[in-house]
């Protein structure tokens, strides 16, 4: 039942695998240490382990090729879209191709009546956003980075509007994808709903790159809201906070975006904006409707969070004033790092019962004050998922070992709590290890019974995900 | 990569199963002819095809007894809710044991800070909503019957407020799943959002029985809306009823039900509830939220409708006067019946991307008058969603096949024009021809190389689905 671990090519086989690519890309593949190292992860503490080759695709067909070619030789296959992912989603332990699918970056067709799109894997979801601008439609899911479309299908990206937009799972319609025996999978229609046979599009959204090659997406889009409105709530403690989101989910707020910023969080940005908000956890919120109904919406929250202590709740619908309240959010990253620039970032997420967020989040910070770390914590609250970074030297290896050990600790108290180890980063290399606490054996052995039926000799990304780590 | 066609066991081997059954469940398992043809389908025109015994199963333990038993003498194993499903799904063309689960129907836990609660498979949808009254919170899926939501959850099912709250594969969170290797396997945890593995959830749901037996669900809840409207708009057109649809989808209003019935279909619960409704299609439309913002979603419903020359928009808070709008829609099956009497009403279904509902159901409409056919049509339009209902007499062959064949050419047009054979009745016997053209063979075989690598003898639900006709 269990896919064989991803073993390095032999030497001969990688020759041969290379030398037919080139013949077939020509100037579109590379062997350069540097583009090579750039097809690395990059935005992980691990190991950056770069592919053999990178060949750059530029259509389905050509997917086929290098698929064909890399199965003929036993050689790993390893997709890349924009590199954005935490995990080492494209390290390569075992070496193989890269197959950089960032010059498929076509959009294929805006259906505006039905409000879905068709496109390319490389097309990123700013780019995308601009080029739907005129039609009143967007593609809500903002995982933060300008990731690629088909890597956040791939790794089942969310971010902050999760709560009402909902992940890539629930704005992917249908898929192409090119699988380890070249074959070429469509996996759904353009209808809103289906009932006709497998969802094998939900099957490959979050497959990571080990099932196959995503080369084309449709994807659900929505209205651009007319009115939007923001604003910003200080609590006097993370539990208030949290109650007060459990609150404004129970009484059907359909609020867009809220989040939640811890107090260390809020120092760093205070500092790096020259803000002077008070240093006191935070919600964030963003409501999105008609113009009455984002007043009515934010009038509702402004009660909910007073009747917690929280507040006043300061909301705007004037774009200027939202946008300097949000620029805080966007900016959290580098206020943090500010706050010990000698160090890296190490960013890592849970995901809980809204129930249990405040204990979770509560005992985390416990757990971080106990060890002395600095590790701002964040959180898409409305979903029960949060941040925490830990930033970490990394030239010492105790340090680094302390805050393995903290995050396992963290992952294992949100598993605790019928929650999962991740609740949007993806697992990667780095969250392997939990996989079996979290769905128990009988389950990991059911996803590598698919895993061995789809890609037998496991050339999709091996060494990620399913396969134990050694 | 081809799953086996199933096969009827061996005499002596069900003899055998059905032995050490009795062994085990005692007067749990039934071999009398009236509950083995209790326990094929009911709501189809195909045969009626009995199992050779039906177990009525307790726990998921005693799943993992039968499934062991059946297992053991390759004898095959079809899962029962409340056998409500139109196409034939739990029929037993090979024979073998019905796994009835209607007594598996404890509501194992409610969780209303998470909006989630965790029930057995035989538990069905108003059973629920009845035990969450007082929570302020409901399980929005309606697809009319009442089902079990074991059984919703296995054949993926929605129905009218699918435009609001999803389809079932939106709404469970995780499952409980016994396989044909009679391991247990837990889908999911309780968090909103995971990005920990295959979404193995999703595989299960709209598997109809053929990957695993459902034993628990964990199904997310929505508030009750504070106020809800309804109202009533007759259009001039099939065309300008899918208009307004369009526009009320793209103005963002979230509706939460917008149902479509044909001219036929009013004229029939004219007659039938004794209304005086223009005889003329019609749309029916249901808001939730606040009231300010149900009084805004109907106003600016209003305007949309007699842009494209509908109305006047009746609508009302009154919850007296919404339930008698329904009321007609619910009575619409056996309004519809009522043209026919002496004939069966064969439901069908198919879904398109709304841009196209207008020509599917126009050309429909034109083929069911060239054909002289009784045929009633409604539609939850705001997915491009619609279901026909010919009336057939099953005394006359030529009428049936006439029938099918017009049904298998609207599936035709409805994938031609980028739709799916089914958008929420399930594949189960009668839409397996269709699976192929809808999906390609690509994608079917990858279907069935996952159904082998879960279920290698074919035992769970045989004949349905992937199975190709015999």
């Amino acid at each position: 039942m269990t896919s064989s671990v991803g073993t390095r090519p032999a030497p001969s086989a990688l020759r041969a695998a290379i030398d037919e690519l080139t013949q077939a890309f020509g100037d579109r593949i590379s062997l350069s240490q540097a583009v090579r190292e750039q097809h690395a992860s990059q935005l992980t503490w691990m190991e950056r382990q770069a592919p053999d080759a990178v060949v750059f695709a530029r259509t389905t067909e050509e997917v086929v090729t290098i698929t064909n070619i890399c199965r003929a030789h036993k050689v790993p296959i390893i997709a890349f879209g924009a590199g954005s992912s935490f995990e080492g989603h494209v390290n390569a332990p075992y070496g193989g191709i890269s197959v950089d699918l960032s010059q498929m970056d076509a959009i294929v067709a805006v259906n505006a009546e039905d409000m879905d799109c068709t496109i390319q894997p490389g097309v990123t979801r700013l780019t995308l956003n601009e080029h739907l601008r005129d039609t009143g439609l967007f593609f809500p899911i903002d995982p933060g980075a300008d990731a690629s479309l088909g890597g956040m299908a791939a790794t089942r990206a969310s971010g902050t509007n999760a709560v009402r937009y909902g992940t890539m799972k629930d704005n992917v319609l249908a898929l192409t994808v090119v699988t380890a025996d070249g074959k070429i999978i469509r996996t759904g229609s353009r209808a809103r709903k289906s009932s006709a046979g497998y969802d094998l599009t939900r099957l490959f959204v979050g497959s990571e790159g080990t099932l196959g090659i995503i080369t084309e997406l449709v994807l659900r889009l929505s209205p651009i809201p007319e009115a939007i409105s923001g604003g910003i709530c200080s609590f006097q403690s993370v539990r208030d906070a949290c109650d007060a989101v459990i609150a404004t989910i129970q009484c059907a707020i359909p609020v867009a975006r809220i989040e939640l910023l811890d107090d260390v969080t809020v120092g760093a940005i205070n500092a790096y904006s020259k803000l002077d908000l008070e240093e006191k956890p935070l919600l964030l919120l963003e409501f999105h409707g008609t113009p009455a109904a984002v007043a009515e919406q934010s009038e509702r929250f402004s009660e909910i969070a007073e009747s917690f202590g929280g507040g006043p709740f300061h909301w705007s619908r004037n774009p200027e004033e939202r946008t300097r309240l949000w620029k805080a959010r966007h900016d959290a990253y580098w206020a943090c790092r500010g706050l010990r620039p000698e160090a890296q970032p190490i960013p890592t997420d849970v995901c809980v019962p809204i129930s249990r967020l405040a204990d979770c989040v509560e005992e985390t910070k416990k757990e971080i004050e106990a060890l002395g770390l600095i590790a701002p914590l964040v959180g898409h609250v409305g979903d029960g998922n949060f941040h925490v970074q830990p930033l970490v030297r990394m030239d010492d290896p105790a340090e680094i070992a302390l805050v393995r050990d903290f995050i396992g600790r963290m992952v294992k108290r949100a598993i605790a709590m019928q929650g999962t180890c991740t609740g949007e980063h993806g697992v990667g290399q780095e969250k392997r290890r939990y996989l079996e606490l979290e769905h128990g054996i009988e389950a990991l052995e059911l996803m590598r019974s698919i895993k061995s039926a789809i890609d037998p000799d496991n050339l999709m990304n091996p060494g990620k995900m399913l396969d134990p780590e050694t």
